[in-house]
């Protein structure tokens, strides 16, 4: 069965045909970076970024970061999901209380529309490394709300609609660092501030090396007719660092803690001289998709080398073949309501 | 004013008068330990375990290592909280469907009366280490609950009743090995299945060299006119290994992550044979009291050198007020509210 993505018409998708000849299941954008060096005035580098569709244009929740180092979010709004407008101050987040809030860091955003209410988690300042987690209706207030989990934690990724009546999120604990290891993990909550149930989702490993030290959510998952389309970074490690590539699995539709399909190899990793070469060289960091449920296309926006932004085309019947094709359980995957 | 305990008499609590000339708050009991090396058949080790009464004796949640090493929990039942029957069998519990549940590893079990239930919390395998939760009304039927958080995790501590209609437990998230570092959190359910509103309670460090380490949480809350009493663990790193002490700390007893008071010092180090020989050297580990609100008397049942079971006195008064006469604030104690 060919899959089909579950969802909205996106006709004003960015896109490029696959090149002719090329191998992969996943293409880059010939004009990358789409975002470069100290694209704003007092911001050096964006990254690990964030885009959806918003009324009749898109919107960017950025990760920016200071000609200090400091990562914060940012806005920012495209005709075409392609040319940026970013602002150079960062989101003035207010408490459920109206009160003004300001995370000490924030980094690596998603951005996830459910019902009618988008939501941005990024990795915030909890005593390390945790989720945090805000929504908006309208890209101009924005309420910050409880942080989901304790920490340390990272890559939260909330899921685009409820699952048997729940908000889903994935998230990837680990600890206090940039330590080598850490498996996706599911958990669910009734109303965004009590949260449980949670499962084991995917384990890092595998007879791939590229996704042998830890893994970590990416983009919203994709709502298709063979289950939830993720794209996710791996991490294997080098004598002279980490390498993070792209993969991706499909997770059940009604128990996305089991994995149903998911793919032996890389389907982007480090090549180009942005993403090999940079602040941290050897990054390709997916963060969000933008995709369209009548034509199948899928544009994929990741961070690249902590420096810039890339994008990246694939549709849903090639990549969901793929991972079919080339499909591998890893350690613990599959052992459905093991926990 | 004079702390009080907020709760039920229990006149057969064991006790001792404080030894004359004693200078600290909290003295041992004379015939330590009370659960000695190969307890029971088949168990090589009973330490962090947990006793409450329970209906006209006491009954315990141990901590029993087998013979192989693997640590799992047993029940034992007692007239006067000193002499103890222990089970050598396992507890067999079983998930809220009714199929049998058997954790691969438990160790460091508390043990909380809510209401008209006894809650066990322990140390559990979810790919790391995580905290685990079951109930059981009469010792003989365990219904193990969901995890409350995702790992790493370890010191689930449940206080005795809900505040703000809430369940409320403490919890030092770390990461999957004993690295060292860790603070002790404080997180709100309303049903014991969906967990949020995290606080951070109490730092590691402080001027004492003690706690600079990692602390975590020891025996469930005792409620007082003063707040909620805690007993906790607290420790320390020297060029050959951990040392592992008690400390005390009085809590808000409407807003629990707040710390009123917190003894610079610790109340009780290892210094006697049991406690700084054995399987683990250098190890106090406090898991349960006994309290009698009539009498302020407090009885502390402490795991010593991962090896054996000790017991401490101390009353209310005097604990709280030592508290109170050496408080000192650490890291970000205090800093009600901010999450």
């Amino acid at each position: 069965m060919t899959a089909k993505i579950i969802g909205e018409k996106l006709a004003e998708i960015p896109w490029e045909d696959k090149p002719i000849g090329h191998e992969f299941p996943v293409w880059r954008h010939s004009e990358n970076p789409i975002i470069k060096r100290n694209p704003v005035k007092g911001i050096s580098r964006i990254f690990n970024s964030a885009v959806a569709p918003f009324e009749d244009k898109f919107v960017g929740v950025f990760r920016a970061e200071t000609i200090n180092g400091r990562p914060h979010l940012t806005i920012g709004w495209s005709e075409d999901a392609v040319q940026w407008d970013i602002q150079a101050e960062s989101i003035n987040f207010e408490d459920e209380d109206g009160k003004p809030f300001h995370p000490k860091y924030a980094y690596d955003p998603r951005l996830v529309k459910v019902e009618d209410t988008y939501y941005i988690i990024w990795c915030t300042d909890f005593y390390g490394a945790a989720i945090g987690l805000a929504e908006t209706k309208d890209f101009k207030r924005f309420v910050r709300l409880e942080n989901p989990f304790l920490p340390f934690n990272r890559n939260g990724v909330l899921f685009p609609r409820k699952v048997n009546g729940n908000y889903m999120m994935l998230s990837r604990p680990s600890d206090s660092g940039h330590t080598p290891f850490g498996d996706i993990f599911l958990s669910e909550s009734p109303d965004l501030k009590y949260w449980g149930k949670h499962r084991h989702v995917m384990s890092k490993g595998g007879h791939g090396w590229w996704q042998n030290v830890k893994i970590g959510g990416g983009p919203a998952p994709i709502e298709t007719t063979e289950g939830w389309l993720v794209f996710y970074h791996g991490v294997t490690g080098t004598c002279n660092g980490y390498v993070y590539s792209m993969g991706v699995a499909v997770l059940d539709i009604d128990q996305p803690s089991k994995v149903k399909y998911r793919s032996l190899n890389l389907v982007l990793t480090p090549e180009m001289d942005y993403e090999t070469t940079g602040f941290v060289d050897n990054v390709i960091f997916p963060c969000a998709t933008l995709h369209c449920a009548e034509s199948g296309k899928i544009a994929i926006y990741y961070g690249s080398a902590d420096t810039c932004v890339g994008m990246a085309y694939t549709t849903v019947e090639e990549i969901v073949q793929y991972a079919k094709d080339t499909h591998e359980s890893v350690g613990d995957d599959q052992e459905l309501g093991k926990i």
